[in-house]
């Protein structure tokens, strides 16, 4: 039998596009004599839709582009399998289902329902969906299928399994030949690693092949690697398909046995955090502007190395002629921040301008002189031109269109080290959940074969700028002990005492934690963050507001 | 047996102060004889703990604060019922349960799960816990207990049950004497309604009293209204406790046997939405302030009404003398709008100060000259004015220390007619949740005896004053149109087609569902919204911001 994976970048709600999308596949599919197109999880309605499940209306448009499909299918031979949501026919229990039809000679053949619904991080499926309670392979063109959806195969060689139930084992009863998973599987730096070793195991413990198709691209905050895989049923990688880039991809079933095939080299990407970063984060500013329908970005541009990492991707992202980088330089911006952003342009070939913040920060202060007399300036004045610079680069998008790119990395953004709506203005934070060590080793990674950052951008200590002489360090402890603390803190989420027997100082644990703890309120307010890692502060990371824990 | 109740305001991971209060109120049982204390569900830690629960660290002090409580009555014959989070002991599964813990000589004697987890709205249960799968009544001093929690008594009487268990048709088999329901369960203007008709549906289904206790106070958006209630076999209501207020409450149990005693009259407060509303948002803002160690508030006063209203909220909640609202006229405000907003000061007793926008203005618009040219203005120079006010206002809360409030109203923030780091600044949003047909309606309430808020500025037509003789009719259609499509729209979830056939004209409807879905990333970057509809935006209500649905 052939097979087509459709691996591919689908629109939330956008049902007419996605159609179009996957009736363009099919056709493709068609012309490679595939006899079954495989497409990944809910790929009808685009991942995640959220809440708009909750309105018929959308869920009747799932149905229709999925009976939509049939009927474009309806005088083919060749079948196709696709995720949707499902009306859950029994009136007890959630009204739906996250469910994958086979779809055949016109209409819905078979369907497999979602059993194991991830409800954790960025996953909220068992707010939306009943678990499938039905185990049933199927015969297609004499092969026997179980298929399952995504989270189904990851309750396996696990230590620490977080379903009391496990969907394949009840398939293998059936004795299929073939495993079938379609997934809406995020991206972060890790994932493909874990992905890999997921899918390994249960090829081994079933003695089964497997068929594993991925979404790419990037829905707001969360980015879609694709990379999807074919396994023989020993574990061993026959294909893996590029990341974030779609694909359609033909081959023989037979080729998925174990002794009939060379086996290819293990995954291709998997190794190299940075590159990975790097390419899902220039995904992540291309959908974000293409879904939403803009062209242009703008962003404000300190001399400091946070926003010149910005602007490189955001240049290869929307191309150097979408991006204009604004200087605002005051009082206390240092000759070489301003020397440093006009080279940094150049190299990229990206449109620069200047507005001074000066005339309108000596205005407002006179007119608070009145309230703050002659107090000393303190963090309110430093704050005042942070919101300046937000009110120009404001003032520019709505004037002319472009998005703001937020330019804030996840150190500062932990500890509060930003400015609400000064710093932390923008449509999209492209680097809110890039430590700041991990904001070196990228710009270091882009300039590993020529200097595009200036030397000096990369070399000279942190600093806000807000007054003279600052110095990130004069807050905050080094960032190769900051950022390790956080990483424990919030991807590991370790406690004072566990941090602190790992010889970190008592005291800076204690600081550290409770910084990130009372920054809750201003990170409640961020722009959305490009999820790069397994923990990234927003959707996948609930924290209240009013507490006292740690803080 | 003599029973207490103890409806209090607990703190989200403060153990001490939780642990404090609690020993409080069981001293203060003990003098009144009771022989059982019931408290509400996950009381020792907060509710909701949210992503807190995934550390281990605060599960420990979870545990930790029932031990204390254990020792603290273990010389006592009176028993403690208790919520907390508990480790699950068996590996597959989520590692916690939702437990309630009966505490009795000093240990914990019995233990119940809650089963059915609220995972919708502002519900994140199945994120953490494991549903509870054994159904076990006790005795405790001869009476037979059918101990739940929350959600556990909400899957009955309903035409569409969310689940497909129901707890107490398990426990009732073993012939219970009392039930008693430890709960969480959060402020919406139509719940105290509906809670008590689920609670007297369970009553009269199994023939037995119950005894329901409830959280009082906020979390951050979320409010707690307590109105815990005693009812007797037959449903009917033998005590309610005060909405918003800290309560212990002891009786007899033998008060809840309906030939007993005389009936009281049915919940005291459920009728009336104005008044309810106003309470809770009162509560809303001080327990924001107190459980964050503010005390002080700021506000932009436009006058118009809904800053109007959140002044006379703000003075009711922190005290007049916590309050300070800053008039900040440009050449376009109307004389009006500063001698309203003076009188209104005035009324209530609070401070004002003024900070004229004009000279920030003009300097802005000077240094944007070389971009903006001679382009006529537009949205670009309104929203810089509305920018520069929130620039002042948070140079003040930088400098002083005072939280500003923000005073956006539902409708408003519903289609965007707000401006991001403008007027959406603030710590917390006060009436982003009414609509403004509901903040006319709240404000003729506050009036109702005497004029606080002038009547010019429940008169005169909404305005955002960002230029000469702008009306919010010029963009908008009328309120009293706009809140019910909204309505039918966000709190009903009904889509277009539905929408249209209630009457309403089909190019506004489209217009309106547009401008609420294209403006989802103005309300991602809201401040924390107090919840007092059925559906508030905020956690409760999660959409994707890049989607093409209806936009």
């Amino acid at each position: 039998m052939r097979i087509t994976l459709a691996q591919l970048n689908f629109h939330i709600g956008n049902f007419e596009g996605n159609l179009q999308k996957i009736k363009i596949a099919i056709q493709k599919a068609l012309t490679q004599n595939a006899e079954l197109i495989v497409f990944p999880e809910l790929a009808v309605c685009g991942y995640p839709p959220r809440d708009f499940l909750e309105f018929n209306d959308f869920i009747q448009q799932s149905k229709d582009t999925v009976d939509a499909i049939a009927a474009f299918t309806a005088e083919s031979e060749t079948g196709v399998i696709i995720g949707g949501p499902r009306k859950n026919p029994v009136i007890e229990g959630k009204d739906l289902f996250n469910s994958a039809f086979l779809i055949h000679k016109g209409k819905v053949q078979q369907t497999a329902d979602k059993t194991l619904l991830p409800t954790y991080d960025v996953f909220d499926e068992y707010r939306y969906f009943e678990p499938g309670n039905t185990f049933q392979t199927f015969h297609f063109k004499g092969i026997k299928i179980a298929l399952t959806i995504c989270e189904d195969l990851w309750n396996i060689g696990n230590e620490n399994p977080l379903y009391t139930i496990c969907p394949m084992d009840e398939l293998k009863k059936q004795n299929p030949d073939l495993m079938i998973n379609i997934a809406a599987s995020p991206f972060d730096y890790t994932h493909a690693k874990s992905r890999l070793k997921v899918l390994k195991t249960n090829c081994l413990k079933y003695g089964l092949p497997l068929v594993y198709v991925n979404h790419t691209g990037a829905q707001t905050e969360i980015l879609f690697d694709g990379g999807s895989l074919l396994l023989n049923e020993k574990g061993q990688v026959v294909h893996e398909c590029p990341y974030f880039e779609e694909t359609i991809f033909t081959f023989e079933l037979s080729d998925l046995q174990s002794d009939k095939n060379p086996v290819k080299k293990e995954t291709q990407h998997a190794k190299d955090k940075y590159p990975l970063i790097y390419k899902g984060l220039v995904e992540g500013i291309r959908n974000y502007f293409i879904k939403l329908g803009f062209r242009d970005a703008i962003l404000g541009l300190s001399g400091g190395i946070d926003s010149a990492l910005v602007l490189v991707l955001a240049a290869e992202a929307l191309g150097k002629e979408h991006v204009t980088a604004y200087m605002m330089p005051s009082q206390y911006s240092s000759e070489g921040s301003i020397t440093d952003s006009r080279a940094l342009c150049e190299n990229l070939g990206v449109k620069h301008e200047t507005i001074p913040i000066e005339n309108a920060f000596q205005t407002m202060l006179q007119e608070l002189q009145p309230f703050f007399k002659d107090m000393p300036h303190n963090i309110a004045e430093e704050n005042i031109q942070a919101r300046i610079r937000s009110v120009y680069l404001m003032a520019i998008s709505n004037k002319f269109g472009p998005i703001l790119l937020n330019t804030s990395n996840k150190s500062e953004g932990a500890v509060g080290y930003t400015t609400l709506y000064g710093d932390m203005s923008g449509g999209l934070s492209v680097i809110g959940d890039v430590y700041k060590t991990e904001v070196y080793a990228l710009c270091r990674w882009i300039n590993r074969n020529r200097e595009i950052i200036p030397k000096n951008i990369l070399d000279k200590p942190p600093s806000a700028e807000l007054r003279h002489g600052q110095k990130d360090s004069d807050l905050l402890p080094d960032y190769e002990i900051l950022d390790k603390i956080l990483l424990e803190y919030i991807e590991n989420r370790k406690g004072p005492d566990e941090i602190k027997a790992m010889g970190f100082d008592a005291g800076l644990v204690d600081r550290i934690l409770k910084m990130v703890n009372t920054n809750e309120y201003k990170r409640f307010q961020t722009p959305p963050i490009l999820r790069v890692s397994p923990k990234a502060f927003g959707m996948g990371r609930r924290l209240p507001i009013v507490a006292k824990y740690l803080s």
